[in-house]
Order: C-alpha cells, then structure tokens, then sequence
C-alpha cells in the first residue's frame, strides 16, 4: 500500500488528487509523462525548517539546496517562506538572481567552481563563498583583490563521517573529492590560509556528509566534530570563527524501509550537542548557524505521473509494466538502486494484486523506474503514479534518446500552474547546426 | 600511455591535435568544457561497416543507432556514407527526417513507443517498425488499419543470450524488459498474431543482445539462434520470413582491457554462421540482413576536453583532478563504472608520473570521469583530454547542478564546425514559468 502525503486524496471518481486537482485530469491538459508539485506540501516542509533551525537557533539560517529541484517558481516559493537558497553553479545562481532571490542569502558550494563562476558570485554579492581548497583559496583571494571586495566565505571541512547512505552521494569521509579533511591536517592549514588572505573575510566552517540520511546520531556526531575543530582553530590559530554551516542531507520517505526524522527532532538533536560542546570548550555559540536542505524540502511534493503503454508478463520470470517516461527523467534507480512506491492513479481503490517492475521507454536495460514492486493489476492506459519524486528526478533529467524533458505542474486549492514546459520537438534540435560541407 | 585514435597527433606545440586542429586552441575559441568529433574517423567507421555489412551480404544494410550520438550533422554524415538509421524515439525522427534521411532507410526500435509515437512513424513512412510486444503488435494492426496503411514491421525477440557485458546494457536475457523469448514460446506466438494481423506486413525478426561487447562468439551464437527460429517458424507456422535484424552492441576500445574486434571480422564470422545455419535447415538466406552499429561509429572518433580547475592530494588517499565537466555529460563511470584513459592536451610529452582520480565539478560524491588513472602530473589550467568519448556521452548529457550542455565541434583538415552550440545560462530557464500568485 502507498502511503500518502500532503494533500493527497482520493476523489469521487476513484483518483488520485493531489492539491485539489484530479491526476487523470492533469494528464489530459498537461500531457504524460508529468511531475505534480504540491505547494502546500512544499510550504509545510519549508515552514518545518524554517521553525527548527531559523527560529530554533540563534543566527539561525537555512539556504535551501536547490540541486534537489530548481527552477524559478521553486525559488520564489523558497523567497516567500523567508529560506535563503544554496547553489552550485552559475545556472543555479543565474536562476536564483532572476526569480529575485536577495544574493545576501545565497551561499555557493561546490569543489570546483570555474574562474567565471567565482567572478559571477563576487560581482553578484552573494553572502557566502564555501570555499573547497587551496587552489580556490588563492583563486579567490586573487580575484576579490582585482575586484577590489572582500567576500564572505566558509571552508569546507571533511568531518572523517562514514553516513550510511549510497556510496555516490557520501560526502564526509576523508577519502573525497570535497573539501579539506581535519584528520589529516589539511583542514587547519587551509584555515590559516584563509585567515592570512588579504582579500577574504574568513567566517567560518562548512561540511555536508551525503544525502538521504535517516539517523539522527550522524547529524550530532558531526555537530560534535565540527565544534571541536572550531575549538582546535581557536587553539592553534588564535581565530574565533563566528559561522558553522552543516549542510543538508535530511533523509526523507521512499518506502516502509524508511523512518525519516522530522526537523525538530534534528535540530533539538543537533542545538544539544552543540550547546554542550562549545560549553565544554568554553567556546561562544555561533552568529550564524546554517543548514541547506534539499530533499527534504521538495521530495516528497512531487509526484511523477506516467501513462502505462504495454504490460508484458514473461511466465516463470517477471511482470513488467512499461511506461512512457524512464531513466531520462528518473535515474534514481540506475544511479543509486532506489526504491519507490507506486499506485494507480485513476483506479485508486483497486488493491495491490501483484509484484512488477515499472520499465521506462529506453533503448537500455537499466532504464528501469521501480523493481518488484506490489501494486493493482495494470494495461496500457493506466496513469502510473511514482510519489516522493520531487527531488534528483526533473533536476537531473537528461534528453538521452532524444527524449524531451517532461512537464512540471503546481498544484494548489484546485488549480494547476505550469512551472516548467514541456520540451517540444523542435527543442531538441535547437543546438544543431548543419556546417556547410555536410549540407 | 593513451592509446591514439583516427587523426590524432601531437603538434610542433606539444598540444593534442585533432582532424589538424590544435586542441588547447579549440577550447580557446569554442570555450570549455568541449566535445570534439573527428569527422575522417567517423566516416572511416561509417565505411568499414559499410564494406562489412552492407557489401558484405545480398541484401545488407547497415542501420546507424543514433542513440549513440545524435544530431543534424551526424545525420547528414550517415546519409552522406549510405547507412540507414535507427531511432527510438519521436526525438531521433525527428532529428533524422530534419537532416534529410531517407525515411525508407529508418527503422523505430523500442520497448514502449507511444501512440503519438507510432501515428508519427507510420505518417513519415518510416522503413521498418520493430515490433516489442503483444500490446504493441494489437496497437499497430488498429492505427495502421484507421491510417490505411500497411506497415512493414520486425518483431523484437530474446534470443536467451547472456552477453558479457555490464548488466544495465545486457539486452538479450529471457527476462528482459525487451521483446519476447523464444524459450518461452511468446515469441512464436506473437510471430504468429503479426502474421495474421490484417494491417502489418511482417518481414522478419529482430534481436539485440546489449552493448559494448567484445567477443565475436557472442554474435554468432546470437546469429545461429536467430536463424534457427526463423526455421522453427516455418515449421510451426508455415512463414518463410525474408529478413534478419542482429542490432548493435560492437564493444570498441576504451582501455588497454578491450580488444575490440574489426568490422569485417565480425561480420565474416556472422556470415559464415548463418550460411551454415540456414543451409541445414533448408532455408533462403534472407533478402535482407540488418546490423544497426552506434557506439563503434562515433565512440572512439569523440574526445572530451576539460580544463583543470584545482588538484588536490589527500595524503595517504587518493590524488583527484577536477575538471569543469562531470556526470553531466558523462555520466557513464556513475552508471556503468566505465573506464578511460586520458591525457594532458597542452603537453603531450609529459609522462604519466601520478595514479589519480578525474572529478567533475557536481555537487555529488559519484561525479567521478575516471578512477586510479596513470596521467601526467596535471595542475590547474591544463586541457585533460578523455579519448573514445563520442558514443553516450552528449547524448546522455542533463543539466543537473543547471549546468549547461558543452558544445560540440567536427574536426576534419584543420577546420572546425560547430555542430552542437554550447548551454547558455539564459537557456537554462527557458522552460520556466512563474504563476501569477508566486510573482
């Protein structure tokens, strides 16, 4: 059985609702395959964060990771709830500047930032450079000194944390292509580094240690060994550095196999064992105190809808349920083997009669959506939901076989808005260019 | 040592040359990250094919897959080498009639073509519909029925091959998302169903049994199987079918670990297996032979070149190199654990000093380009060349982190064409749409 979230229903004619709005309904105006954001639920989980780390914490800040879903009503919404935006590229920042996001609250991270990226940021004033390494140190420093500016930034620090997450999308552990590890000295020496530049404000410390993280103690221990370090900088150093950002990596619902924690609960979690490290070490609490969801925000707002083209039941081996989208707006499952519920949304009352695998329209095998999978008998037709599909799923979509990326819709009290169009044919040519020689 | 392909060189310069362009020059005036397609070496590909199969065989065609690299002027350049194309979507169709293909040479594979899809083939003429399944071949009889149209059409089948490849890109397993088995009896089956359907004109049979493979004996196991069914047909069923589709799936060279077999090798093994195959069994060699090659047309033409951002040396782990690339216009490491080799394009003679990791710049732990890599000591920068880069790389390239696709240039006698313009940020959000009540 799918569970439902935010403002899912089932109507009178046995659908799946979601904001008010009919899901066959949507389909039939918006086309198929289509992604479903539900604001309200958008709402709650920013308003959730917003009242555990920006009201729950002195100097509280919370940048929402727009790589999880990014596009300019999703940043006006981050603006409307008063959450600050984390971004990664000149794209992100692009976007975030044109749907009028204040650059004071933008932070940028990323471990390779290009010249032209650092030069966008700094003419674009954005409030925090998390700065990865040395190279960036001295690039840094360089440019704001051309630019005659001296730019807010953090340093991204390699805690050593071994999440318990998918191999690809850890990110604390020493042995990585992000920032600057503690353990074996890197991290203090970049520290003094920064500290000495002419042309940098050193503010403080960044770490993120992976995404789609369920326990609660990998967030506090981090807190833990972030707040030594500030100590050990303090100590070494003589530098009192005023900003800790912990990054994002809030796990959210897929299946049963996941008991996510609400915000609250983290942050209390994560304010105790601060409190009490910075106590022991006599250390002042921080200014400014940041997190950066992502996930946690958007992913269980959206829900991928697709149309069911071909149901193959090959006797003795497997059911699949074939549909009109795949890897290209979806490459979850191919990256990080992940799990999804699903249902069926214009026969909602239909039980779960058998185990399929849901299949996506690619020339590949791996172009596969859910495996072994309990859900209603379906055909051609059906309109297959995929909920928890707001995050890592349109943000990552690609136009492999030339397929164009999907639809988006907001939905809200009965309405739908187009957030995001669908890629038309003429779209995918749009880059080509015929040379004289081969016309 | 990297391995040297098509009209690769190094200059007076010392730089990597391509098609007699210097390659630290082409990321001087197309920008970076680049793409660069050796246009000599594509044809050469196109042509050995072309000897092999088409000439090789009464009534061969060779059929490039554009899935591998798809756009106008590849179009043109198979239409200009007298191969056919095979698409798989309404997105490559597209692309191929725009480039003036000639619909008769088009075949549409595919394990879930829409409705829209199918309407759109049967419109255009199209030469051959593979048929996947049951659903599918009931779909095509109506429409083409409504259309009075009588298409001519393959069946897809699964041989029950076990190819030894990578299991996202194994294709040819009775339990597959692809076709039906012949071990199953579905496939006779449904042979039997096109063959009674009033509106189809069934052909032949069609397999494909996955990608990047390297041994011949899996394709002329494939090749022996194939012919046998065509024989168990006319038996069961009294159907003499005339034509025989193989597919794709010829590994190329990526690292010193692949030893790629030539064109006329494979074909001549095929051909002497399906002489024998249809000589015991009494049966016509088909009228016509289709082989549908993609990766081993463009992939060994294509280098990848990126700038060096920063290097950064974790004592005791691991040395990695960021670029200003990644998993967004190659996610193949991520997906397939894909291997390279590479060089340093601004000097060529430096030797390979350091074993270190290739990052991209995405905020992900898997954006990875190559791991433990021999390479010369490299520093910010230097144009890192990734050679055999041309098959499923663009073509799988997203736009996650809103980073914008590269630019695609052909090289051929010292000129260089754009054939693909690179992502502006202002294209980034031309999708988006901002509701009135968000604005």
């Amino acid at each position: 059985m799918m569970k439902f979230h935010g403002t899912m229903t089932i109507n009178q004619h046995d659908h799946l609702s979601i904001g008010g709005c009919d899901a066959v309904e949507l389909i039939r105006e918006f086309g198929s395959p289509l992604y479903v954001m539900d604001e309200e639920l958008i709402r709650l989980n920013c308003r959730a964060f917003h009242k555990a780390f920006i009201e729950g914490f002195p100097g509280g800040e919370v940048a929402y990771a727009c790589k999880a879903f990014s596009c300019l009503a999703m940043m006006r919404i981050a603006c409307q709830e008063d959450l600050g935006v984390d971004v990664v590229s000149a794209g992100e920042l692009y976007t975030a500047l044109a749907a009028g996001v204040d650059p004071a609250r933008i932070d940028f991270n990323g471990n390779n930032k290009t010249p032209e990226e650092l030069r966008y940021a700094l003419q674009s004033g954005i409030g925090r450079i998390i700065v990865d390494n040395f190279t960036e140190i001295a690039r840094l420093d360089a440019m704001a000194g051309e630019m005659k500016l001296k730019p807010k930034a953090l340093l991204r620090i390699q805690p050593g944390i071994d999440a318990h997450t998918h191999k690809h999308i850890q990110t604390g552990k020493v042995d990585s292509k992000f920032g600057l590890a503690i353990g074996t000295g890197q991290a203090l020496e970049a520290v003094k580094m920064m500290g000495e530049a002419a042309n940098i404000e050193l503010r403080g410390i960044h770490c993120h240690i992976g995404s789609q993280i369920l326990g609660i103690d990998t967030f506090t221990r981090t807190a833990e060994i972030m707040a030594g370090f500030m100590a050990e900088v303090r100590g070494s150093l003589g530098l009192t550095l005023p900003e800790l950002n912990l990054g994002g990596g809030y796990g959210i619902y897929y299946t049963h196999e996941d008991s996510p924690s609400p915000p609250e609960a983290i942050a209390e979690a994560i304010g105790k064992v601060l409190a009490g490290a910075f106590k022991r070490n006599d250390f002042p609490f921080p200014e400014r105190f940041s997190v950066e969801p992502g996930r946690s925000i958007v992913g269980n707002a959206g829900t991928a809808l697709y149309t069911v083209g071909s149901v193959k039941h090959i006797p003795g081996f497997r059911t699949y349920v074939a549909v009109d989208g795949g890897m290209t707006d979806n490459p979850r499952l191919a990256l990080y083997q992940a799990k999804y519920e699903t249902c069926l949304a214009n026969k909602m009352s239909a039980p779960d009669e058998i185990v399929a695998s849901v299949a996506g329209k690619l020339c590949e095998s791996g172009d596969m959506l859910i495996r072994d999978v309990s859900m209603p008998r379906a055909e051609a037709g059906d309109v297959l939901a995929i909920p928890n599909s707001g995050a890592y799923q349109y943000a990552m979509a690609s136009n492999y076989n030339r397929i164009g990326k999907p639809a988006v819709v907001l939905v809200s009290g009965g309405d739908a808005s187009l957030i995001l169009r669908r890629e038309t044919l003429e779209d995918l040519i749009r880059y080509d260019l015929v040379p004289g020689h081969l016309k």
